[in-house]
């Protein structure tokens, strides 16, 4: 097999986590309509979220406290209490969205894990990953469940000496270019993209020519099979 | 050797963690107490974090969270703007407080190093954990290091399991009985309880007699060294 080990990303590409954010983020903007401009709420508020990175890191309970920061900012200090409530509110029902598998998914994993080893790498807060994957019903196909702080090619290379895998045999899938894709071919890996509906702006790049032949991109998981037997052919 | 592997848990066991939520609560009841009595912040702040643990999990940015939906709840929504901001201001000091080891660690973990092969296991923002781990010093001296959403006999057993180590011959040092000592014992291995000055009352707990033969408890882990030695001779 021209793979040892295929790995996926989680959110967004497994299911839904972007469109939880929209939905927030627009009774946000809702929220802090008496306050200032739809174009100053989402700047100031990215603005807050990437200063914060550093520090809180990716996941939902970073995003709470930025998006809290950003309305004390955009409010000049004048938002009430009530006000601060609802963004408090809209946090849990965040944490609290059932997760929806994207389209084919589950076909396309269970197929897949009878023939490969597969990892499940993704981002953000520990606990609410745990809780998704736990409720996505896909954990028993995964070898090995990772989350990490984030995803650069040292926490791949890492990852991948960890589990023994050669980087020129491992695969990985996922949403995100920035993440999932040209770390993984920077160390010598193979990566498909299939992009989502929406992206973060933060995840947004390109991927440098010469790494173009080990890049493949999909509409949709269910095109994966039939991807991975065209490279088995070439191989 | 009576021990293939010995595990440390990090927060109040290698480095100082208690005393920076015990300062930003000192705060915390300054601000509101022009709302509520301490005790009631107390009591408040307490059930509110208790409530939120299963969806914020450990760590700053959840204790952060409670701290301003109680805030909210015991101001009746009447809280201030810039009041809220302090609020975001602690918990933004908190994680950037610098990490500071615990007296005789340093040398102890070093030491150590030398004939047994350490793990570090915490749990918390895993962010907040890795740059504080990275902070300290000590990473080197760990084979490995793992952060994980709670500590209970099932995640230590899938580690031990993941780790291809029995669990009659791994020891683990800590300040939690809840946490580091009672979980460990229950699955067979053995525990140094080292307790912190102070204890979060969440992590109190009691020891079964049938298991306190595999339970030590010392006032500060540079005796660890000397046990060791003890135990080593009795076995």
């Amino acid at each position: 097999m021209r793979f040892d080990t295929i790995a996926f990303d989680a959110d967004d590409t497994l299911w839904h986590s972007e469109s939880v954010y929209a939905a927030a983020q627009e009774e946000y903007r809702r929220l802090l309509a008496p306050y200032a401009e739809v174009e100053t709420v989402n700047r100031v508020l990215h603005q807050t979220e990437m200063r914060n990175l550093p520090s809180y890191g990716y996941g939902i309970k970073g995003f709470a406290l930025s998006m809290i920061e950003a309305a004390l900012e955009l409010s000049e200090r004048r938002i009430r209490g009530d006000e601060l409530q609802r963004v408090l509110d809209l946090a849990k029902q965040m944490l609290n969205t059932e997760v929806e598998l994207l389209e084919g998914v589950a076909e396309v994993i269970a197929q897949l894990a009878t023939t490969y080893p597969l990892l499940l790498i993704t981002k953000g807060d520990l606990i609410h990953q745990e809780n998704k994957i736990e409720q996505s019903g896909l954990k028993p196909y995964f070898r090995s469940i990772e989350i990490v702080a984030d995803k650069t090619p040292q926490s791949y290379a890492a990852l991948l000496a960890r589990h023994h895998i050669e980087p020129a045999r491992f695969l990985m899938i996922g949403n995100s270019l920035r993440s999932d894709i040209l770390p993984v071919l920077a160390i010598g890996g193979e990566a498909v993209h299939v992009p989502y509906a929406i992206t973060w702006v933060h995840e947004h790049a390109v991927v440098p020519p010469e790494q173009q032949g080990r890049y493949h991109e999909l509409e949709h998981l269910g095109q994966l099979p039939a991807l991975l037997e065209g490279i088995q052919k070439r191989s």
